[in-house]
């Protein structure tokens, strides 16, 4: 019988012991800002994949790799460790297809984190501000008071009213639902115009991150992908502008 | 493992005894009549929290409140005493995502209600008529016959036809699952656009609600409120009166 | 904690024994076929209310009955007797918001038939052809072939292609899920544009039923309410093609 | 109770033991490739039917089959033997109405395989490309890298970016869900236009899977049934021309 949520840890993983990880989730989400920072953080610091996560409550389809090879769907834990730092990745294809599967799912995400006796989360995400943002801030929220001081030292920004409608799916509930397990929990949302895949914006919570993180991960590959989608869009927006000139000097 | 429903009682209720309490409920709905309602009376009375309910039937998003703190969304319980009177408010920021969530929650409610050792439940609604209403009135249901002459002895009204299509969600629910319990249970609806959040409306709910509970809650905040949206609507019609007089002096 | 399907027997009915009773299902459905023929019958024979069935697979809402009494949307069984036959009708407000509680709560409908020993089910139901008919026919399936032959002596029609679609919900189910628990199962398909209530509908499925059930239920008030239909339908007719000749006659 | 799936072998498939017997899914999909494969194959080999798969995550519905008897929707375990072969083909009405109920079925089907021993699944679709596709290929996935040369010198063609979708629903699981159970699995997708049941790509997955089964199947009938959908859809083609150009006429 098929486990609703089923949790495999790889057999390397098999025999280590960590000392208070932090955990960093970057699943698909606005943007996917927080699937391109954890995913860039994983390449460059050559974190180690160490579970895998499946379950009915992602889409019912497979994945097909390039070798023809097809794979369900699925969220990974990735672990890095350094002399100072030990960080799990959670990442992965999907979110929950259900209300009620982000709950369950999010909840076992915090067994693992408990299981490994995670101290801090980091949620990744964008903020959706719908139009195109040059120099995105990072927006913040915590699951403790206590905590804001020192991520608003690190540059997040704390608005108000900002965002108003909460924080939709894992990276909101991994906050709400670590809060009585009594581990704390930091979300760090990009503003992004919400349309398009968002480097620039990762770029900016990659650099945020890395500082509350303490952690050097050299931003020169994630910049570049965000100075090529840029040329991209700028020549689009001049497409259009030329095409326009030219129907209105056919009117005139 | 999460629960479907948890229903966590704070700390401060712990050694508490309740004799005979009334359970008045105001979830999010038409008008947001209920909520308004029940929010204003918590506030004006001094109602103390005593409970939170979190659901994975809830929307899965989680709310950042002023300081930057992300808490799931939740229904909470609010206890107000004076000498005479002991009342439970349940409020919240959603009802259920799905229909069998709706049974579910309102069972659980139902069980809080029973342990309570509450006598009778009032819910909070509006009910949308889909034009403006000066003077909106308060229509009623009752889960037994015999409660009904007291009710109506307190202003409300029993209309034969409305609300034709029966009453949705919570304050509904609550009136047909209390029956087989054995609880009293009384829908209150004040009328209402269905378009507006309603003070007005809220306000004569209020006034009745404070009849049937003999309890003293002063309105003038609430008929502020209802005063100052009417302004904004009517603000908004004349605008739109002004807009289309001069489009005529265009054509004329 | 609430069932998902619960059945509550009256007590006039506890001490009550049936000699293998025939079941009439008719729920809501194309043309409310179905259930304007039940309660018909039920009305006319004299039917006496047996047992409700509550579910959260139906809608999460009351109904507000005449005295202002809120009760949960149901379904009930009601019980006729006379000499020579007891008739289980199964009539109520809804069938099933959600695909799997379909198969549930007829999978319940049937446990209930089982329990009272009924040796068939008549199920009944719209079949939409998308246009006024004006004499319609009566289209059959069985659950069984060798029931085929007295149910075709009766009047109904058995077409090769017809309905191609097969039958959805409760009407059709109850016969798919009778035949594995030995239960003989018919479906009655009165031909119905689909698009209105349609008592002559139901007048051609009443008469067959009486037929085959023997069972005299008099037609006349069902046959009236149906005249009276096609009178307003006639005007609704005449009406719109005299705005067509005024439109036309403007024109010329 | 019902049963969420249940499965029922047939008596006269009670003590039969198979050894190693391959199985092929042909469940409906896009253009029915998959299905017209599979049922084609049955019908030419004269496979025997030896199960039956009803679930309450399919459609709640019944078919009425040409006799008048309705029967639930279902899938179906056909059996085919020769000296060298053994062959379970699964088939059926359709594939699960919810996202879980995919993989819970699934996980039934893979349960059935194992409790037979089968060594290898193939699994059929279609591949849409969204135009009309004269020569289709056959792209192929499988669900473990050493199954690929042997595919491919079928015939079979392994595109990088293709299906860059990946595969949705019971196809595409059972390669997943099965890599775990150490079960080879094989799926095989005609290109197709995705518009139309598409029997020349059915005839393209045949050819192809006869020789990796090493099993004859003519396929005359397959290939005349094409041909006729070709003729009928270069009627519509040729229809359309005519009527473009007597418009044009009317014009110049």
């Amino acid at each position: 019988m098929i486990e609703d949520i089923s949790v495999t840890f790889l057999d390397n993983y098999k025999d280590r012991t960590l000392v208070s990880p932090i955990m960093v989730e970057g699943l698909p989400g606005i943007g996917q800002v927080g699937k391109l920072v954890a995913e860039y953080m994983i390449h460059m610091l050559g974190a180690k994949k160490v579970a895998e996560i499946h379950s009915i409550y992602f889409p019912p389809h497979v994945i097909i790799e390039e070798n023809g090879v097809a794979r369900l769907v699925r969220n990974e834990l990735y672990l890095f460790e350094s002399d100072h730092r030990q960080i799990v990745f959670l990442v992965g294809d999907y979110q929950s297809t259900s209300n009620e599967g982000h709950y369950l799912l999010t909840d076992c995400y915090l067994d693992i984190a408990a299981e490994l006796g995670v101290g801090r989360i980091y949620t990744l995400g964008g903020f959706g501000v719908g139009h195109l943002v040059e120099t995105p801030r990072v927006l913040g929220a915590v699951n403790r008071d206590g905590l804001r001081p020192e991520i608003e030292a690190a540059g997040v920004v704390f608005e108000r009213d900002e965002p108003g409608g909460g924080i939709v799916g894992t990276a909101g509930l991994m906050l709400g639902l670590s809060a009585s397990r009594n581990i704390d929990a930091v979300c760090l949302m990009g503003e992004t115009s919400g349309y398009l895949v968002d480097p620039r914006s990762a770029a900016s919570v990659l650099s945020i991150l890395s500082t509350l993180l303490n952690v050097t991960v050299d931003p020169t590959q994630l910049n570049a992908r965000a100075a090529e989608m840029e040329r991209v869009i700028e020549g689009l927006i001049e497409g259009e502008r030329m095409q326009h000139d030219e129907e209105l000097s056919y009117i005139g």
